[in-house]
């Protein structure tokens, strides 16, 4: 089969990979219908990690497909049955499955590498198959825009949905949202369906706060650094927003996330940490009661009630996604996210 | 009237003080009946604070009495009434105030220093009575172990159970605690009073780890450093508490703290951060989705709730005082804390 491989930073490639088959009597194999590239998926993409990509690494966490083959202990799922996979696998039984934090889970594990399938690919072995996927209606499958849209619930869409969790969004609230990117954007979304009444996105592409403000961002601030958190300040009476989505990452971002947080108030942050420092001021945090919660999103968790939102047509993520590229564009895509012209780019299979 | 003051480091004195006065329509003049010595007080009195004392500085923040005399504007006290002070002021008419946060209050404060009566003396002029006291049951006056029961709802307990709240500690569930003072023996009892199943107090002192055991502890860790962080493991299936409370503030026990956390888990620390560092991984934190919350704790908000649990037996934080001293004797009890000769010392005047 063919799938996506970065052999080095800026190498993608489709190449010819062995078939994604059924290992142990838990998988199953999912044939994949779309999938996308994540901001993370840029990070191997510049070389910003540990590890350099070397050759032969499989990458892709974000997919959707239908079963081709499962295996003999699968009970959820069948050939031919739609599914969708959250971006890490997970045992489904296990006490951290069972606590709803799936991304802990004691058999679990990611997509991509050498020892999985990645989901940029046309197939992939999909681990725990029960624990792992969420069915989804066969008929969503000849909506394109639905596709799209239960898609962002394998990562995206259920990050920023951690994110307005843990920076305990409650109606009436305000929220102040770091981060234009798309899990910032899923943010805004999952904030306006928790009920939040102002909600500030704080970003300078105006393609992407468009995109926010029709998620339901009542208020934009293009500015940076002391500026921008003193125009969320004045957006709230001086006192910050109950809650702040950190969606960023770095040391800037969540200096600033920890800087627009009201007293007593929440940080969800979901931009997974990375640069030199952490911005975090504890003492800072003490003085005023900012709670910080969040971390790699169990999107698993989230499965089930995003997906009733999406298909009621409640919450519609699509718009995060800017442009669909065939598989054997895949790296056109990862040059277009870099450049930062796609927000985010869709492969449809 | 006499009053403590704390004229430089180690310099503890009783000193004549300008008698306290109602002088805006909302004060009141509570004379003292108790009042305590905190471990916080030990930071000025040990020089680790950013402003060296100065001659005649006032000090304490933890007391009860009877009201002497009230404002014209105060509705909710009268002379005769008994009432218990949190650790600071506030004017429960704020947002913050009304959020629950008064330690946020933008009128509040603390009480001594230069502009302020402190709770170790004779009486104390308490601004916005009415938000900042709380009335207690005239007859508990006549009743010693109820008075420094009563006494403890000024901070420590109320600060042990604004741990166990940031811990999000629930019935059933693993709580540790990390720190052996007399906020961490008042956290066991609060995560025993919100329903935890298993609590592990860490602590060397067997006089004060019997207290935790008194107050419901189930597992007493005596190590520190690596020897805790696997202990701990080993009592949780090797996972760690679902909630940890941090109740010292240094950079060693917040990183003990952090490896204790089972993923998924929440760190409610209200030990004042002091040190070098913070004891943060966010990486670490972020990795296994671990929650930090906590802070300056907004004692005012949970008087009712505890007091009513005081007052019927339910819980009875009184233990955490071993030792009882007259005003005059006050340097005594400052010198047996910071000797660690006594855990928590009472004034009782």
């Amino acid at each position: 089969m063919r799938a996506t491989v970065i052999n080095a930073p800026y190498d993608i490639q489709v190449e010819e990979v062995p078939d994604a088959a059924v290992r142990k009597p838990t998988d199953v194999v999912l044939r994949v219908l779309r999938a996308c590239i994540c901001g993370s998926d840029l990070w191997p993409y510049r070389g910003e990690v540990a590890t350099a990509p070397r050759p032969g690494q499989r990458i892709g966490h974000e997919f959707l497909g239908v079963v081709e083959e499962a295996g003999s202990e699968v009970t959820g799922f069948r050939p031919g049955d739609l599914a969708v996979a959250p971006f890490m696998y997970s045992d489904g039984l296990c006490d951290f499955c069972r606590e709803g934090v799936q991304t802990s889970c004691v058999h679990g594990g990611g997509w991509g590498g050498f020892d999985h399938d990645g989901g940029q690919g046309e197939a992939v072995r999909v681990p725990y198959a029960d624990g792992t996927l969420v069915k989804l209606p066969k008929d969503a499958a000849s909506d394109d825009r639905v596709l799209a849209a239960l898609l962002t619930l394998s990562d995206v869409m259920g990050t920023g949905h951690h994110a307005a969790v843990g920076a305990e969004v409650r109606a009436g609230g305000t929220v102040a949202v770091v981060g234009d990117g798309a899990v910032g954007l899923c943010g805004v979304l999952a904030a306006k369906r928790l009920g939040a009444e102002q909600i500030v996105i704080l970003g300078r592409h105006t393609e992407r706060t468009d995109i926010a403000r029709s998620f339901g961002a009542t208020h934009v601030v293009a500015q940076r650094g002391d500026e921008a958190v003193e125009a969320v300040r004045e957006l709230t009476k001086g006192h910050g927003a109950h809650s702040v989505i950190e969606a960023v990452g770095t040391e800037q971002s969540m200096t600033t996330a920890v800087r627009i947080t009201r007293p007593g108030g929440s940080i969800g942050y979901v931009g997974a940490p990375h640069g030199s420092g952490d911005g975090i001021d504890l003492r800072h945090l003490f003085d005023r009661n900012i709670a910080l919660r969040g971390g790699l999103a169990p999107v698993r968790q989230y499965l089930p009630e995003l997906l009733a939102d999406v298909l009621s047509g409640a919450i519609d993520p699509s718009p995060v996604f800017d442009a669909t590229l065939g598989l054997d564009r895949v790296a056109d895509g990862y040059r277009a996210m870099n450049d930062r012209t796609a927000l985010k780019v869709l492969l449809a299979l």
